[in-house]
C-alpha cells in the first residue's frame, strides 16, 4: 500500500504562506458587509486549514496552546466569504458574517473600541451584550476573545 | 537643572499597550472612508509616538530595523483620523486616509490582493499604477510595503 503523499496535508496555497519562527501567521476578522475590522487573532496551518474546511473561523489560542474555533462558547461563530492574503504573505484578512453581531469578549461588536483622544484611551463603542449572558457563567470555561 | 521625567517619553496611554518580546505592535490600516483594510505593519513605541505627533502613519520596518514614515519615497502617506486599541491590548487600528489612494508597493489599493479561491490565491484587485511609476527608479532606494 502507498503511502500517503505528504502534500495532501500541505497544499500549495499553504506553501506560500510566511509563518512566524512560531509557525503562526496574523489573521484580521473584518464584517464582510459594513466593513468594521472585528478582531484580529493568530492562526497555525491546521487552524487556517480547518478554517477553509469548516468555512468558520478557526484561530490558535497563543495562550492556551490549542486549537480555538471562534464562537466555540459564545455561539457567535465567524462564517468565512472570503479569505485573502496580502502582498508578503504574511498576514490573512478573513471577511466574515459575524453571527450575533458580537466579535468582542466584552460583549461589544468589535474589539478595537478604545479611540486615542485627547491623550486617553476613551471607550467609544456600546456594550451590546453583557458578557456573563454571553458566555454560560455555570461552566468554568470562558472564551477569551482573542488569545 | 532638573533632569526631564522619563514619563515625558512614555505617557500612560502608551504604557497600557501589550509590546511583543521585541517591543512591536501589529498596526492594521483602514480606509476611514471606504472601510476597505489596506494594509498591516508593525509598530514600536517610538513609531507610535511619532505617528500620533505626526499625524501620519510611522511604522517600524523589521527587515531594515529603521523607522519607516509611510509614503517617504511613494507620496502615499496615511493621514491618521483615528487611532484604535483592541480589547487586550496588543493590537493598534488605524483609520486613515490614503494618498494617492494607493497603499501597497505593488500599485494596488490594499496590500489584500489575494484571495483563496478553489485551492489557489487569486489576484482579484487591478493594479491602478505601474510600481515604477511609484517610485523614482533612478534612486536605488525602494520602499518596502510593509517590511
Amino acid at each position: 500500500m502507498e503511502q500517503t503523499p505528504a502534500t495532501e496535508y500541505q497544499p500549495a496555497w499553504l506553501d506560500v504562506i510566511r509563518w512566524t519562527a512560531d509557525g503562526l501567521i496574523p489573521a484580521i476578522a473584518q464584517d464582510a458587509d459594513s466593513g468594521d475590522i472585528l478582531m484580529m487573532a493568530w492562526m497555525n496551518a491546521e487552524s487556517l486549514q480547518l478554517t477553509v474546511a469548516e468555512g468558520q473561523a478557526v484561530y490558535w489560542s497563543r495562550s492556551r496552546g490549542k486549537l480555538w474555533r471562534k464562537g466555540e462558547s459564545s455561539g457567535h461563530q465567524q462564517v468565512i466569504k472570503d479569505i485573502r492574503l496580502d502582498c508578503d504573505a504574511d498576514v490573512i484578512l478573513l471577511k466574515v458574517e459575524q453571527k450575533g453581531g458580537i466579535a468582542c469578549h466584552t460583549g461589544r461588536r468589535s474589539c478595537f473600541y478604545q479611540s486615542l483622544q485627547h491623550g486617553q484611551w476613551q471607550s467609544v463603542e456600546p456594550v451590546l451584550k453583557d458578557p456573563s449572558a454571553i458566555y454560560n457563567t455555570a461552566q468554568s470555561f470562558k472564551e477569551p476573545n482573542s488569545e
